[in-house]
C-alpha cells in the first residue's frame, strides 16, 4: 500500500495523481447507449423486452413478464427471516426520521405596498429509481433512494432493477415494499433508463431518475438529462480517514477495508500525524486481510488507489481533507466536534471513534448516496430536497407596479428589450 | 398566430406538437467543443487567447489583455447615467433581499443515547459566471447569477463575458461591479467554460459554472459537468399566460411580445376561457406589432411557436398549465391566490393583472434564471441553494454503536459485504 508524507517535496503532485480518476466518457458506450435510447423511444415496450432478454439472458414474452406488483413485493418481504426483516424496518425508520428534517417549506413575505414575494415548494409527481442487479444488488440503496422521495411526498415511485438470468433478490424487493415503491419493472441498463425517461405503453414517464448503475446506465442518465432530472453521475466510492493515532488500528484497517471491498477502483486513504501509527495500521491490514471473503477486491483496491499518509498534525489533515473533498470522511479523533469547523468539503462526516462508516451506510439515518470524485466541493448528499422543487411567486400590487415598473422600464430599454419596457409601462398610472 | 381550443378532439396531440422542441445535441458542435476543451486543458492561457482572438475577432497578445480588474468595473459603473445606475442598484437591493430568505442553515439533533445526526451547510469556495456578449448581453443576468452566489457566501466570483470585436458593455460591467464580482475575463464560448472548469495559469479553477450561453457554451457545460457543477442547460424562453378574459388585451399582447422578442424560438401561449377575448388579444397584437422595434423577431416567434388557446374554464387552464410546466406562468385573473393551490409546475408564477413578467425579469426580487422546456416538473429557479451544499454529520456514541452496529451487521452480511459488517461488530461491547 502506498505510503506518503505531506513533508515530501512532491507531495501535492503525488496527491493529485493519487486522486486522479479518468472520468472520460467512452465513445463506444455512448454510441451504444444512444442507439438503445432511440430504439426504446421509438418502439417502447417491445424494445425494452428485447434488450432485457438479450443482456440479462431472460425469456420474457412481453413487458408483463417484467412487471412486479406490490403483492409480489409483499411476498418477498414475508419470505425474509424475521431478524433481517426487522433490521430493514429499523433502518427504514431511522432513515425516514432523519430525512423528515430535510423537508422544505414554502414561504412568502409582503412589501408595505401589498406586493407579495415568495417561494412555493411542491413534490415531484413521479420518480424512477434505478437499482443495480447482480453482484451489487443492495437493499440499502433501495431505502436510500426511495425513502427521501416518499418523505418529499412524491406521487408515484417506479423502480427498475435488472434480474440477470431471472434471479430475483428478495432483500431488494422487500426493501422496495418497506419503502413504499409503487411499481417494479425487472429491467435494467440503458433500456430501463430510456423507458423511464420517455415512457412506454406500460412504463410511465417519470420526472426524475435517481440511483447508481454501471457505465451504460451512467451514460444513459447523462443522455436523458433535461428530458427528466437525474441525481448525480457517481464515480468510484471513497473514504478518507483522519485519525489522531489513538483509535484501535484494527478498527481503522476494517474501515478502510469496508470501502475497498466495494470494487477494485474504490479508494481508501488514511491521514495520521504519526508514522508509527501508520505502521500499526499496516500491520493490522496484513493481519486482517487474509480473513476477509472479499480479500482479492480489497487487495486490488488498496494496492491501486489506497494510501497511508503521514501528516504534520490534524490541522494539516483538515486542509488536505478539504482538498480531497471525500465522499466519506471519518474523523477518528478524541474530540471530533473541535475539528468540525475546519472541514468544508465532504459528502458525510463520521465523527468519533465509534462512528464506523458502515453505520452510516445502513442505518444511522443520513443518506448513503453521496457526492464522489471531489464533487462534494459543490454537491450534496441525495435528500428530500432532490424530490421537491421550488416555484417563485410574485404578486405585484397596483401601488407596487409603479416604482417597480419605472425600474424595469429603464433597465429593459438599457438592454434594448422594448416590449419588456412597454409591458411595465402599461401598468403605470401616469 | 395559431388558434386552438381544448374542445378539439386532437387537442392533446396538437398541444404536444406545439411544445415539442428538438433538444438533440448536435454531434458537430459536440466534437468542436471537445477539441476546444481538450486544448484549453492542455495549453491553458495560450489556447484561451487564440480561440478568443479567432472567434471574437480580438487582438489580445496575452491573457492580461482579456483581464478586467475591479477598478475597470468601477469605472464602467461611474460612466453610467445616474438614472440607470440607480435602477441597477435598486434592482440589486431587491434581488438581494429576496435571496437572503433562501439561505439554508445547518441543523442537528441528538438521540437519547447521545448519537448526533445533522446536516452542515457551507458555501462553495469559488464559482464562475458565464455572461453572453454581443446582442444578448444582459446586465440583469449578471445580477441574477452573481447575487445569489454572494448571498450564499461564495468566496470568489469569476465572470467571463465575450466582447466580440473588443466592444465592452458598460451596463454589464457596472452590474458586475454592483454584484461584487471579483474578477472578469473577456472571453466566451467553450474556451471560457473549459478555462473555468480546468483552470489555467491565470484563470482560477472554479467549483461551479452558471449562466446562459449559445449551443457551444451549452455543450461545453454539459461536457465539464462532474469536474465542476453546472446550473441547468437552458432551452428557449417561454411564457404561458392564463387570463380570465378581464385584463386589458393590450397588456396581454405586450406580455406575449415581451417573451417573443427574446428570439425566434421563444414561446408565448395564452389560455383563456373565451374565444371573444382571444379575438380581442389578436386585434391588440395586430395593432401593437408594427410599433415594436423587434417586430420581426416577435412575428417569427409568435408565428413559429405561439398559440392562443380557448379553454373550458380556469380549472382546465390550470390543468393544462401543469402539463406545460412553463418557465413563466402569468396568472392574469381577478383572484390569483384562489388558483395558486391548483398550480404545481412552473418556474415562476406572476400573480394578478399588475404583475407583468418583465417586473420579475428585472427587479421584483426572485431570480429570472428559471427552468425551461417542461423541466419545472423537477427543477427550480437558480437560487442561493445552488451556491451552498450540504454535508451529513453522524457522531455515534458508544451506547448508540450497539443497536446500530447490530442492524448494520445484519444488513451488511445480507448484502455480502463482510468488511462493512466487521467494522460495525468491532465497536460492539460483547
Amino acid at each position: 500500500m502506498l505510503r506518503l508524507a505531506s513533508s515530501q517535496s512532491d507531495f501535492a503532485e503525488r496527491l493529485k495523481a493519487l486522486l486522479a480518476f479518468e472520468t472520460a466518457q467512452d465513445p463506444a458506450v455512448d454510441a451504444a447507449v444512444a442507439a438503445i435510447c432511440d430504439d426504446v423511444k421509438a418502439r417502447g415496450d417491445a424494445a425494452v423486452v428485447e434488450y432485457t432478454n438479450r443482456f440479462d439472458r431472460m425469456h420474457a414474452e412481453s413487458i408483463a413478464d417484467l412487471t412486479l406488483s406490490r403483492d409480489e413485493l409483499k411476498a418477498a418481504h414475508e419470505r425474509l427471516p424475521a431478524a433481517l426483516r426487522e433490521a430493514l424496518e429499523a433502518a427504514a425508520a431511522r432513515v425516514t426520521r432523519y430525512h423528515e428534517k430535510q423537508r422544505m417549506a414554502s414561504w412568502s413575505y409582503e412589501d408595505e405596498d401589498g406586493t407579495l414575494l415568495g417561494q412555493q415548494v411542491t413534490a415531484l409527481d413521479r420518480v424512477g429509481i434505478y437499482v443495480p442487479g447482480g453482484k451489487a444488488a443492495y437493499p440499502s440503496s433501495v431505502l436510500m433512494n426511495a425513502l427521501p422521495a416518499k418523505v418529499a411526498g412524491v406521487g408515484e415511485i417506479i423502480m427498475v432493477v435488472p434480474t440477470p438470468n431471472g434471479e430475483r433478490n428478495d432483500l431488494v424487493l422487500a426493501a422496495a415494499y418497506i419503502a413504499g415503491v409503487d411499481k417494479v419493472f425487472t429491467a435494467g441498463g440503458a433500456q430501463a433508463v430510456a423507458a423511464l425517461a420517455y415512457g412506454t405503453e406500460t412504463i410511465p414517464q417519470v420526472d426524475k431518475i435517481t440511483g447508481p448503475g454501471n457505465a451504460y446506465v451512467a451514460a444513459a442518465k447523462r443522455r436523458v438529462f433535461g428530458v427528466v432530472g437525474i441525481d448525480m453521475v457517481a464515480g468510484p466510492s471513497e473514504i478518507l480517514v483522519v485519525c489522531d493515532g489513538e483509535t484501535d488500528p484494527d478498527w481503522i484497517a476494517m474501515d478502510l477495508f469496508s470501502q475497498a471491498e466495494h470494487d477494485e477502483i474504490a479508494q481508501a486513504i488514511l491521514l495520521a500525524p504519526s508514522a508509527e501509527f501508520l505502521n500499526r495500521v499496516e500491520a493490522s491490514i496484513a493481519k486482517l486481510l487474509p480473513t476477509m471473503p472479499r480479500r482479492t477486491i480489497i487487495e486490488a483496491s488498496l494496492g491501486n488507489r489506497g494510501a497511508l499518509i503521514e501528516v504534520a498534525d490534524l490541522d494539516e489533515a483538515c486542509e488536505i481533507a478539504n482538498y480531497i473533498a471525500p465522499e466519506h470522511l471519518e474523523l477518528s479523533v478524541a474530540d471530533p466536534d473541535a475539528w468540525l469547523p475546519k472541514l468544508k468539503h465532504a459528502g458525510a462526516i463520521f465523527m468519533g471513534r465509534f462512528t464506523s462508516e458502515s453505520l452510516g451506510d445502513y442505518c444511522a439515518g443520513p443518506n448513503h448516496v453521496l457526492p464522489t470524485s471531489r464533487t462534494a466541493r459543490f454537491a450534496s448528499p441525495l435528500g428530500v430536497y432532490d424530490f421537491q422543487k421550488r416555484t417563485s411567486l410574485i404578486r405585484v400590487s397596483e401601488a407596487g407596479a409603479q416604482p417597480l415598473g419605472r425600474i424595469a422600464s429603464l433597465l429593459a430599454h438599457g438592454e434594448g428589450l422594448t416590449a419588456h419596457a412597454r409591458a411595465a409601462e402599461l401598468r403605470l398610472k401616469d
